[in-house]
Order: structure tokens, then sequence, then C-alpha cells
């Protein structure tokens, strides 16, 4: 054990000590002193095959693979190896590090590894730190990406990938390690083919993270820190349950990370059991309009009041604004305005007023072609949707932008905008009885769940997926993803490989170029987490049949579970 | 064991399951088979004595009682007992109404345990569920206080009082447990009183509980579901730390529940090293303003800032505001004009008129009474500071009233108050590239915390001040609250006994009328939590000391601990 060697800082609380020295177990074949890589059959691509083959040159058509028992054919040589964090923390990405580590080491113990800076800049700027055993060692099974740091930069400019190139010579690196999302593991893809075209041997491995548990295909399981994160909601959203049939006097809407895609609405509610869940993608197949929500939240609230049950717990995604149609048309249009003039400070007035002129030139217009007779109306029901939304909630879409100049998403407060709207509508139809006894209390669940200590479950996964990462560079692959499958199987069977990134890309619009992009994997509205959840929600509309999750156990009989939305979609 | 008799729900999680079959340990005394009371001296009140004593003549002098191992003088008969819980829920109420009927059980296995329904409305309507055996365990160790129900009421009009009187002697009930927070427990009191002075017997004990931490003394050190609650947060704040220094670009406002005092905050504060956190009392006693908090906060992140560190944590109560004086006078200014129309809809414009109205006035009148010139420049500083703050954040201000029509102040988002006086004041002083830098996220750590499944400490502390207070009933004592004591020893050693309410008890306005209430303890400014937290804000504050407790474990090295609060203030 290592503990002895290094003093822990004082500060450290007791379980991250503990944490500290506890044992991470390997799946048997990554314990293997004897690994050789099997290759499967070529590959494709995602889409827009022939321009994705255009683009990778030396990529394209990479075979899958898989680590099997076998004689160790590599030469032990010293590595040296960078890994870089992107974009949002994610639980476990300290053990994704540890693993690569230690299996270079035991590689061969001159190797090093270095981590970049604060996310891709520190590989663009060469800004770097060594990391040692004492790192590794006070970092081990904790939250958060502060060992290194992390940054949602991107390699995309000319002079940025010969800035990387530069660095990834200046240290001779066998193998660049990137963790991160869909974009940064696709940025990955780029970078392995620009150093290949440029006659660099620098391997470029991915690591499929993220929260939001939307990077996930046929070849990979799941993102780490899926499912730290929900579990830790799921915690907090289950003590709101009991709040909320103990006080028996609130509506709690409660908000979870998640802004392209609803997976973690979903995992949380199939852990916690709400009354009722707003998965994004069900609102925008279904083409479900704001207030034809706000009617089923009334629905449900005036359903409960009958019964007595002034109370109530609702799950949404953050990102629900954006697959609520006419919302997404609203936000749109204020993205255009937006775009008229980028240094302009707009406020609510002007975007009205953008919309009656609009009116006004259509309304003289259409007289001449009729054709704009449907733009005309709507732009009148666009008009009047926005005048009916509650102002306190309108005016924050007009208070920051996001980088690309459009309304900042993930400051508005969605759960608020359901409760304002909800007593709107109860306004509206003079319900004063029902508006008095609606108490609406709302919750966002971000921060907090990103830089958890991790799992069981991810802190083992991430260690696996780190260790195959490294097998990856000792086997001079480039362009793929470490993967880990098989991943309901006791540890011991776990899997582990890689897969071609070219294989997961696809075409897609952004900022007006077509540009590569893993695409990023949506709650399968025919899968079975989304399908279980369909089959209850009615039972839990009514009957409260809230689950407590309780706090993320490290021992005793509940430490293992994983996911259920894992468990379902590996259901035989 | 009892699990084997009856059937858990289906939607119960693993991890409450096996806390349901988690023994619960007793201190020694409360193991023992031969109990009997060690009587102290007699007693006199908090304050206000010869008061006290007329509106106690049964209760007042009573003395204080310790539970020693004796011969049990007791004869065993089948007791009757009904418990009650009374305000917002906290972790480890169900066990003590576990505590309560295990012992009566034990004491005659034919003794009836009853559950009066949401608070003491329950008491006043009869309105009552039988406490099974079955119920007993379904509800063992699991969070809120949905077993029965709970709420705000109180018994205070005379025709209440006969009903709860009818409602004992309808049950012939031998004891009412009240379990509740310093009202409840007065109100606890008084009921006693009531009870005696109709010859009714019911002995009426109280409990104490308050995640606020608020309900203690020199004779309760501590109430229960403050270890619980200060962790839960603790956990949340830890894993905000941990992203904050990870991603380097957001402070993060944390504001934690606790209105009249700032307990929490200052064990949150101690548990996870914040670097800042702004203590209530600490804040009024200094006679801070609003702005020079403000600046104080701009400091920070200024010289945060001159450090690259672009990022930081900051703790607040949520009843900040009312400790912040010239916020404190604002707050009953407006308070005074809704007064003038309790019907009325008032709005941000009303007040500011309502001001300048005032003002004129005072112009006019202050060239014949210069007595006034001081009335008149307070009063302008008011409107100042008014028409300085966010209309954001002031238009909540009336949005809804509390029960007295007063403003509904936990809904004032007091982060987001110190967040944009911090953006407004960096506006005035011209700072654009300090502004452009600083993002602030804001937190409300409240509900989350209520209702956890409760911790080893709060489960064994409530299962032992449960069955205190059915040895108090058994031993015909009323008027009493049930403690246990010595917290910081192991379990075997704690303490049990009983301290008369009226002991505690003064007298304070409420309401233009002089009722009995115990004092609510605020945070000792010479105490040593507070002292300890002094000694080491300077460090916190640039150096990131920060300490994640994670999430609270029930088994493992670290399940024991209880509050840095406790440990302080027992430390020898």
């Amino acid at each position: 054990m290592l503990q002895q060697k290094f003093k822990i800082p004082f500060y450290y609380s007791d379980l991250q000590k503990e944490r500290l020295s506890q044992n991470i177990d390997l799946p048997n074949i990554l314990k293997s002193k004897n690994i050789t890589l099997e290759f499967g059959n070529k590959t494709t691509s995602a889409g827009d095959t022939a321009e994705i083959q255009k683009r990778f040159p030396n990529l394209y058509g990479q075979k899958i693979i898989k680590l099997i028992e076998g004689e160790h054919q590599v030469e032990p040589r010293p590595l040296k190896v960078g890994v870089v964090l992107s974009g949002g923390p994610a639980p476990g990405g300290h053990n994704v590090i540890a693993g690569i580590f230690n299996l270079i080491k035991e590689f061969h113990p001159e190797s090093t590894l270095i981590g970049f800076k604060d996310g891709p800049i520190g590989i663009i700027k060469n800004d770097f730190k060594k990391i040692t055993e004492k790192k590794i060692f006070l970092y081990f099974n904790q939250g958060g990406f502060d060992m290194i740091g992390t940054g949602r930069d991107k390699i995309e400019k000319d002079k940025e990938f010969e800035a990387a190139l530069k660095t990834v010579n200046d240290h001779k690196l066998d193998g660049l390690v990137v963790v991160g999302g869909d974009d940064s593991n696709t940025n990955a893809a780029v970078l392995a083919e620009y150093f290949k075209s440029k006659g660099n041997n620098t391997c470029v491995i991915g690591v499929p993270k993220t929260i939001d548990g939307d990077l996930k295909n046929e070849y990979i399981e799941t993102s780490f820190g899926f499912d730290t994160c929900c579990k830790l909601y799921s915690e907090q959203i289950g003590n709101i349950m009991s709040d909320s049939k103990s006080a028996k006097k609130y509506f709690h809407i409660c908000r979870v990370m998640g802004r392209s895609a609803s997976h973690i609405a979903l995992e949380c509610a199939l852990q916690t059991h709400p009354n009722a869940v707003y998965i994004g993608e069900d609102i925008e197949a279904k083409q479900i309009k704001l207030f034809d929500l706000v009617d089923d939240l009334i629905q449900l609230i005036e359903s409960r009041f009958m019964e007595k049950k002034y109370y109530g717990v609702i799950i949404i995604p953050e990102g629900l604004i954006e697959f609520i149609p006419d919302m997404k048309d609203i936000i749109e249009q204020i993205n255009h305005m937006f775009g008229l003039d980028k240094k302009r400070s707009w406020v609510i007035e002007d975007f009205k007023n953008y919309l009656q002129d609009r009116i006004t030139t259509l309304e003289s217009q259409k007289k001449e072609n009729p054709n704009l007779e449907s733009e005309y109306q709507k732009n009148i029901e666009r008009l009047e949707l926005f005048k009916r939304l509650p102002p306190r909630i309108t005016e924050t879409f007009f208070d920051s932008r996001d980088p690309h100049g459009n309304i900042n998403l993930s400051k508005i407060e969605t759960g608020k905008l359901l409760k304002w709207c909800a007593r709107q509508k109860m306004l509206e139809r003079k319900e004063m009885d029902l508006r008095k006894k609606f108490q609406c209390v709302t919750h966002f669940f971000g921060y907090e769940g990103r830089c958890g200590l991790p799992s069981n479950f991810d802190a083992t996964y991430c260690y696996a997926l780190g260790t195959t990462a490294a097998h990856l560079i000792i086997h001079k692959q480039t362009g793929v993803m470490s993967v880990v499958n098989g991943l309901t199987n006791p540890i011991k069977d776990w899997t582990a490989g890689a897969i071609p990134i070219t294989q997961m890309l696809n075409l897609e619009l952004r900022n007006e170029e077509w540009k590569p992009v893993i695409k990023k994997a949506l709650v399968d509205l025919n899968g079975r987490p989304f399908l279980e959840l369909q089959e209850n929600l009615k039972e839990w509309r009514m009957n409260d049949l809230y689950s407590s999750l309780g706090p993320l156990q490290f021992s005793g009989e509940s430490k293992d579970q994983t996911t259920k939305t894992i468990q379902l979609e590996q259901k035989k």
C-alpha cells in the first residue's frame, strides 16, 4: 500500500481519507500480464461515409479492438504519456489518470505521465504538470477534476493544431489521453488524424466521460460519472419526496442536469418514482406545447387535490425548454434577434417590438402575397405566447449569452417557468381555490453532482478505462476510444478494448459549417428504460410510491448497485 | 428480529431496507430493567420568574430528573400513550416513536400507542391512527415524518385547549409526547399546565427536535436532526467546492437552512472550510450594513482574482437578511406598510411612494420641529438603499406573505441578492474587468436536508429520546422534556433524564402579547465553535483547504462522527 508513503493533507475529511486507501478491483483481463489485441472487422462511419473517409484518410476504416489474453509481444520501453481532462467534471476522472499511471509504470518503471492543465488549452500552451506517485495517491477515488483542472476550449484552428503538434513533439509523447464527452472525443479523432498526417506517432486515445449519459451507443455502454451523479440527485429527490409526504403542502419541481438529453431525469425517475416526469425527447416527439404541458401539470395537481394530497414531486431535465416546440421556436427567434446586433443589450420590450414589427410588415405584405398568411399567423401566436409568459422568467432570457451569442439556456429556470405558468393558467381559469392551495418549490440539482466522490462503480469503471487506454498506447493504437463493457456482469468478467472514433462520426451543421461529430445519444423512446418508466408513471401519479435511495454507500449491502438504465438496457 | 414478520413495500430502496433491520444501540442506563428517578434541585425560570410562576402554578419549580439504576418501583400496567410531530420534519422522528413504542410494550404488552395526525391539529380534531408493530418496523431508521404526518398548528385558543382535553380524556391517555422545536415544547408545557389545572393526569413530555439546532442550552446538548441535516448539506457544499476548484470559473454562494440562528451555516463551514461564511449573529453584533458586507465579498473576489483564482465558495444562513441592520430596517418598514391595508396587493412602487411621501411630510414638518431631522435623513437613506437594490430581488418581497401578514422571508433569495449587489457595485465602480470575470452560481440547501435517512447519531439519539420519554410517562412526570446527554461519549455512557420546560421559559412579545417562550439558542460569538471558525477563516479565505465530507455513511470507519459543533462545545 502507498498510504504510508505520503502525508495526507489535514483538511481531507475522514471519508476522503478512507477512500484513498480503498482498493479498486480490475476486470480479470486487465489484471493479466499477457495482453494482446484482437482485431474485429473494419468499420465505417455512423453517417456521411464518403465525407468522413475523405476527412480521416489515415484513420477511417480502423478495426474494433478487444484486449485478450495472449503472448505479450511488446518489448518494455519507458513511455511518455500526456492526459487532458475536457469539459465539465464527472466523478471518477482521477481514477482514469491512476489507471494510466499505474499501468505505464508497471510496463516500464521509467515511464512518465504528464497532465495538461485546465483542459485542451494546456496542450495548446504546453502548460502541464508532471504526475507523481504522490499525486496519484492523494487523488485516488476522489471527486473533481482538480488534480490537473479542466476546460472547454477546443483545438480547432490551424494554429492550435500546430501548437498541439509542437507540444507532443517537444515531449516526444507516445500517447495522449483525452478524457471528455462527444465533442472532446471527436476532437481527439481530428487530432489523431492530424498527427498521423504530419508523420507524428503520438497515439490519441479518447475516454468516454459525461454525467449526462449521452455518450453511449452499441459499443459504449455508458459514460463515466453518470452513475454517481444520478445517485446523488436521486438521494436529494428521495429526501424531498419524503419531505413532501410528511409536510403535505408543497409540490416540488426538481430539475436535474441534462441539457441535450434526458437520461439523468429518466434514471432519477426510475430510482425515485415521482408523480410525474417530463422527458424532453418524449415531449418533442409528441410535439407538446408549453401550455399543454402546463395543463398536464395542473391536471396532476387537481387530481391530487381531489384526494387531499396537496403535495407531489415532479422531475424535469435541465434542457426541457428546448424540447418544447413552441418554446424552442421562441428561443430561435430571440437568438435570431440577438444576431442582428451582437453588441446590443436587448431587453424584453425589444423582442416584443421585433415581433410586432414583423407582424405589421407581414400584414401589409400578405395583401399582395397570400402565402404569407401562415407566417403572419405564426408571428401573432409567437407574440401571444411570449406575452403570456411570466416576465420574471422571460427577463432572464436577455441576461447573458452563451459563447455563440445565444440565450444562455442553462440559466433559464424552467422549474419556475412551469410554476408561474401554472399559476397564470389557474388565474385565467379563475380557479382561486386551486391557486391558493398550490404551493410550489423549485430545485435545481446541478453542480453538486458533478464532483461527488465517485461511486464504487464509477471508481472501478474509470480505473479500468484508464488501464485500457494505457494498453492501447502500449500497442500503438490511435484515434480510438477506450471501452470497457459487460458492466452489469461481475467486475471480473468486464471486457476491455477500443472502438475507432470515426465509426461513431457523422456530419452535423455547427455554426454554418459541416463538422464531424459523434451523435449524441438521446433517450430512446422505444428503449427498455423509457418503456419501463411509461408503464409505471400512471401508478406513480396518484399513489406515492416514492423510493428513497439514500446517501451513496461505499460499504454495506447496497454499495454496488449500478444504474437502472444500464440494468434495463442489458436485461436479457 | 421483526423483519421476517412483515412484508417490505416493493418500492423501498435497497438502503431503506438495509436500514430497517439495522439494530440501534441504547445507552446502558436505558437498557436497564431497573430504572428509577433521581430528582435534583428545584428549578426556576429563564426569566420573568414571577410571571412564569403565576402562569404555571402547577408546574413551576419542578426538579431536574435523571434516570438512574435502582429498584423499579412502578407496578406494570397497560399504558396508553399519544404522540404528535410538530413543525418541519427532522431526520430521526420515526425512531423517537419506535423508542416510545418498544418501551411501553416492554413495560406492559397491552400498552398502546396512537399517533395524532398531521401535527397538533390531530389532537384538536382527535384525528389519530393506532401505531402497530408493523408500522414501527416499516419506519424504523427511515427519514421523514410521514408515519403520522406533521403540522404547524398550535393549541392556543380556549376552544382548542378544551378540545385537546377532551381528546386525551376520551382516550384516557397516560401520556402525550410532543416532538417539536422551541414553540412546540412551550406549547407542551402550557398543555401540561392546563391538563393539571383541570384535574387531568395525562403526562405531557416534550422531545427536542429542530434541524436548525437552535433548541439547546445547558441542559439540552443538541436537538435531533441537526446532525444529519448538517452532514447532508456539507456533502453538497463539499461537492460544489470540488467542482469550483476543478472548473475554476464560478463563485458559489451556498445558502443553508437556519432562519433565526446560523448554527447550520457554522457547522457546515467547520466541516467544509469555505472561503467565507457570513454568520448572521456576527453580522448583527458588528452592525455590518448590506453594502459593507457586499464590499467584503468584492474584496474576497478581487483578492482571489489577483491570484488567478476565478472561483470560490461562500456559505450564508437562510436568515442572513434579517441580521443585516439596514435590511432588517427595510423589512420592518415594508411589513409596517403591509399592515396599513392587509388585503391590498402592494408592489415595489408603492413602497417607494410610501417612503417618498414620508420624506415629503417630514421635510415640511422638520422646519417647525428640528428633532425630525434625523428621522428625515433616515428615510432618505432608506429610500436610497431600496432604490439601489436589484428590482429582481425586491419584487419578490411583495410576492407573498407569511401567516402574520409579513414578508415571506424564506422566499427571499439572499444569495442572489448578494450576487446582484456585487455586480451592481462593480458597475458603479466601473470595474468592468472584474464584472466580466465574475460568474456566480447560487444554491439553496433546504428541504433536501430535512428528511434524509437519519445518521447513526440521530437514529440512536432519537431512539434514546423516545425511550426516555416513555420512562417519564411510566413515572408520571409531566411538563418536562426528555433529555439525553453526554453525547460525545460512547453511546453506552450517555445519560438520560428530564428537564422542566418552565425552567427554560421567559416572556417575549409576540403579536403584541407577552407569551412564555423557550429562548432560541443563537450562535454564541464567544463559544468555541464560532471562535474556532474565526481562527480559521483567514486561512480559508485565500487557500483552498476545502474538505469533502462525502455522502453520509452508515458503515465503515467514518460512520459515527458527530457534529464539529458539539465536539467543540464539549471539548474539555
